[in-house]
Order: structure tokens, then sequence, then C-alpha cells
């Protein structure tokens, strides 16, 4: 057994393809982002799914026995389901212990640790494979330098949490990638990092080491290859802003891109509700560009992904005019029109 | 032996008093900050200082043996020194054991934990005493709510690093208890802990739950109560200003107060030097306003702290004569004039 944490991961691009999706007995989708995100930003990795009797999620992939997908050539199983607390329950753990005694890795995001299980731990010991705990930081991180590096980067922030960073800093990546640029995705929380192979789980690093993680996801790189980061948090959330900043300072984004989810009034995940509103959103770039400042003096929005799906055709049309007026920037929404109109942008600014 | 952290610390005030106060084999003063902060803080608590031979140090206390100060009453033993890296040094080990055999419970503020020192581990295990890392946060600790408390809170924040944060915090709650008035000094780090007897170390903290770690150590008190909070860093450091606004916005402070070296020029402990100039104090405190009021629209500045070591006394009639002017506000040097300027602003705008 060799249990491994992001920092061997974010090392060695850890995670061995192709995989085998385990939706266990999520009874939603809403359960099951981690999974479908792989499947839709990593399809051809996706070899087929594994799920319980009474799981109500179809990732559209095979439904493969352990014994299938180690025929069919797996290489890991990942958990794709997210709950509250990050919990394994009782009834994924003979489906977790099974792939490790074939041989398979097993990959989760869940904040109670593989290696903790001890059936899992045995059968992982048996049979060599690997345990690998997305969420839990690397052991030894520096300290943040400030110290200004080579290559670009641009940043996804947000207005508020779960407003589609990491979606958007995704589409901005494959448009880039399609085009010919250099592009690399920058994992900075779980889902991505299963995305990407690698990362940080940034909310999981102890604070004095944080803007030092962020410095390493985006290390040196040539003048015209560009990191594109996940952003975590908002700088205006409560609970969540130290983290925004640190990702922030240790990213030096030349560029950023504001997410926000058209119709969301107030942050999330707040008791009481409704106390912390979102103010208008040229003051929310306005804070993340005075703080960007202090590492990058050049830093500037490129422009502005929206989540419009609570919105009709005509709606965000009007809401697009809108905001093309306000801000002087692209405005998209990424799961409709691809992040071409911002790539647009990034292309003039950047490498005429 | 109990293997204590900060969390029971916090919970129980867990550093039983009077302190024997170990310098170990220190060879200067700059490595027994801890000591002597305690020495100058909590007098009354330090029963005397036991050092090895080739310590430079004296905290001015009696010499005692290990069975001299458990003879006299001592219940703990404190290690008075910080040195680079944090480690404690094989020449500690026969001292701390024999303390911890004594009876004694041995307090560590070194990232290098007691309980992983064989022989010190066996020692309390054998005596019962007590090994307390002061540099382990919490085990659990909350997200941050935003949720507005009662009390008041003033957190004092710095133009950088090391710039007397915790010293005038400390001479502020000092001020207020002598005019009477209720106020409790809330400790960040791990010598104001020490001080306190009681905080937690946040720069040690997981990031996700640095401002629900900040919001705990200054929780719901009295109308008219205030705590007095030391700050961390600096929102203009590029390594730390992430853990500056997980603490500004979890303590949600009425008042700031803004502490300073006079002659730094530049942010300290980056390579290369000089990259990251601090920027007039006015936009500092701008800044520190502008995030403050996320958590408490009522936030403003009562005072300026400045460290003046390297001004003559005219230079420093001078300089406050500046200060008061371009900013308004009281401005003092703690170990020179006390906190009573600022204490006079607080009476006057929060308790008339």
């Amino acid at each position: 057994m060799t249990i491994m944490n992001a920092k061997a991961s974010y090392a060695a691009s850890a995670i061995k393809t192709p995989l085998l999706i385990y939706f266990g007995d999520a009874p939603s989708y809403d359960y099951a982002k981690t999974g479908l995100g792989l499947i839709q930003w990593r399809r051809g990795d996706c070899l087929g799914q594994l799920r319980l009797p009474g799981c109500d999620v179809d990732g559209g992939l095979e439904d493969l026995s352990i014994e299938a997908a180690v025929a069919a050539g797996a290489k890991s199983l990942v958990i794709g389901v997210a709950n509250t607390g990050g919990v394994i329950p009782d009834v994924w753990i003979d489906d977790l212990a099974n792939a490790a005694r074939a041989g398979l890795d097993v990959v989760s995001g869940m904040h109670m640790r593989l290696g903790d299980l001890p059936v899992v731990a045995a059968a992982a010991e048996q049979s060599g494979a690997r345990l690998i705990d997305i969420r839990t930081p690397p052991k030894s991180l520096p300290v943040g330098t400030g110290r200004k590096r080579t290559g670009r980067r641009l940043l996804a922030v947000g207005s508020d949490c779960a407003v589609g960073k990491k979606y958007t800093a995704l589409a901005i990546e494959k448009e880039m990638c399609q085009r010919g640029m250099k592009a690399t995705f920058r994992a900075t929380g779980q889902t991505g990092i299963m995305i990407a192979g690698q990362g940080i789980p940034l909310d999981s690093v102890v604070s004095d080491f944080l803007s030092g993680a962020a410095e390493l996801i985006s290390p040196d790189a040539e003048p015209d290859h560009w990191d594109v980061i996940e952003g975590q948090g908002s700088l205006i959330h409560p609970s969540f802003a130290a983290v925004s900043l640190g990702l922030l300072h240790g990213s030096q984004p030349d560029a950023l891109v504001l997410c926000h989810e058209v119709g969301r009034t107030h942050c999330i995940d707040l008791e009481p509700e409704g106390e912390y509103s979102i103010p208008p959103l040229q003051s929310v770039m306005d804070l993340n560009i005075l703080l960007a400042r202090r590492v990058n003096p050049a830093a500037r929005f490129v422009g502005v992904s929206l989540n419009t799906s609570a919105l009709t055709k005509a709606e965000r049309a009007r809401t697009y005019e809108v905001c093309v007026e306000q801000y002087g920037l692209p405005v998209i929404d990424p799961l409709i029109d691809g992040a071409g109109e911002i790539v647009d942008k990034i292309e003039a600014e950047f490498c005429s």
C-alpha cells in the first residue's frame, strides 16, 4: 500500500487512467458533481461507472463490475460522490476494498482518509494498490515569497462560493488549447484536482502556507504559457475570504474573470441567511483588482462569466447587453457560449 | 501523560501557574522573546528561571533548579525560547524530561511536539504531567459564520509583520483594566497564548477554518466588554495577508489600531529584499477599513502605535506631530507612552 497525498499527486501526476467512476448509493445528481465533472471534462479517461442498488445517478457510462473494469484495463476507482461532511458511508466499504484488492488505485476527495479504513488499507497492502486522498494537502509547503514568476496567469474569482469558477477556468483552458495556445488548468479544489490529475486542495492547507501553496500551483513557465487557475470562495464571503486572498496573492494573476450566478443576491451557507448581500459586481471587481495589484500591478479583468440558468433566452440577451455596457468586458455563460469571447479578449490584449 | 493542544488550553485556561521559565542555552535576548514577554506581562506568575551553562539571557528572575522550583510551588515549566524552525535541541531534553518527571506541566511553543520526544513523553506518562503544545491548533474548528456578536472588539493590525501588534494589544488591555474597564487580551500567536494562558495559533489553523477560529477567539460578551485582539501579519504582506484577512473578518472589530515601525520601508522576510515597499500608512488603514466594513460597517481606526526606537526624542516629537496632523488619530509608542491616549479616544467614542 502506498498512501499518497496531494503533494505526491502534484509532483507525479498521480491518478492513473482509465478510471472507474464510483457513484455508490448517491441519491441525486447534486451529490455526484465530482464524478459528473470528471465525465464532462475527462470523458476519454472514464471507462465505466459502478453503482450500488438505489443509486439515482447515471453518468452515461457503461455499468461495470470491478472485475469487468479491471479486465477492460481500468487503473483507478475514483469516488465520484461529494457529500456533506466528507464521510465515507459503511455501504461503500466493500466496493472500495474489493477495488483495492483487485489492484485498482482508490482515489477519494472525502475528508475521511482511505487509510483509516482497516479493510480498505489491508486490501491495498495486499495488492500494492495506492490509496490517494485528494483532500490531504502536501506535508511540507513553503511560505509565499511574492517573487514574480514567468509565464501568464488567469484566475477565476467569484461574487460568492459555488458560482462556476472551476467550470469557467476549464472552459477557458479548453478554448485556449483548441486555438493552439499553451494553457494548463490549475486545480485548487478536490473535484478540480481529480479532473486535472494534480493540484493542491487550498482549503485544507495550513494558513501560514496558503499563498506559498498558491505559488507552487502555478510555477515559472514559458512567457506565452497560460496557467488558468481555479478560484476558491470569494473575497466578500466572510467564511472564506482568507482562502480567496491567499490564492489571489499567490497566483499573481495577469488576468481575472469574475464569475457570478444571475439572481444570487446573498452569500450562501451563512446563518442567518440574507445577512451578507452581494454588492454590485463592479465593486467586487474593484476589490479584487486593489488586492491583486499588490503582487501584480498590471492585473486586470478580461471578462465576466455568468450562470444564467434562471433566465429565458431574451432575459439572457438583455443581461449580456447591460453587462457589456456597465463593465466594458466580454460576458459569457460558459455552459451556453463556451469561453471564446473571453479568449478573444485575452489574445487581443496579451498575444499581439 | 495528557497531551493538550490549544483547543483544550482555550477552553480550560490550561497553563497552570506559577511558572518556571526555561531559557535553555539561548545565546542572546533575540531568542528569548517568549520568556521575556511572559516576565514583562505576567511577572506575578513567574517564579524563577532555569538556564543551561552558556545561556546568555537573564530574565531577572531567581535561578531555580527543577527540584527547588517544585518545592517553591511551581506548576509548569514554560520554554521561553523561540528559535528558527521551532526545533527542540537535544541539550534541552534532560531538563524537559526531569521537569515532567517531577510533575511539572511542560509548555512549548516550538513546532516540534513534546509528545514526539520519547524520554519526555515517558516521564510525563509516569508522573501524570501534561505536555502542552501551544502551536498545535484545535482539532475541530468551525467554519466562520459572519454572525454579529455582542461586546466590543479592538484589533491591532500592522503595516508589516513584527511591528508591535501583540505589545500594543497588551498595553491597551492593561490600560483599560487599570481604568476599571472590562477588557480581555485575546491571543492569536504562540507568545501571546503563553501570556494569556489561552488562545489559538492562527497561523497553524487550516485555511477553511481561519475566520471561524478568529470568531471563537472573541466570543459573545457583555456590551461594555472589550476583547483586545492580537493581530497577525499584514494585509499588504504577500506571504501572510490571508491570515490577516481571516482574523480581520472573524474579529469584526469596532476599533482598529495601526502598528508600524518608524523607518521600516519594506516588508520583511522576503527574497529578494526590497521588492514590496510599505505604502503610505493612510492607504494601509484604508485597506483595513474597506475589508473590515464587510463584517462591521462601523469599523474605524482609533489610533496609531509606533515603534520609535530608531528616533531621538526630538525626532519622535516631530513624528507624533506629523502623524496626528495626517491621520487625526492619537499616536503612541507603547513602550514609552503606554496606551493612555488611545484608550482616551476609545472612552470618548464608545463609552459616553
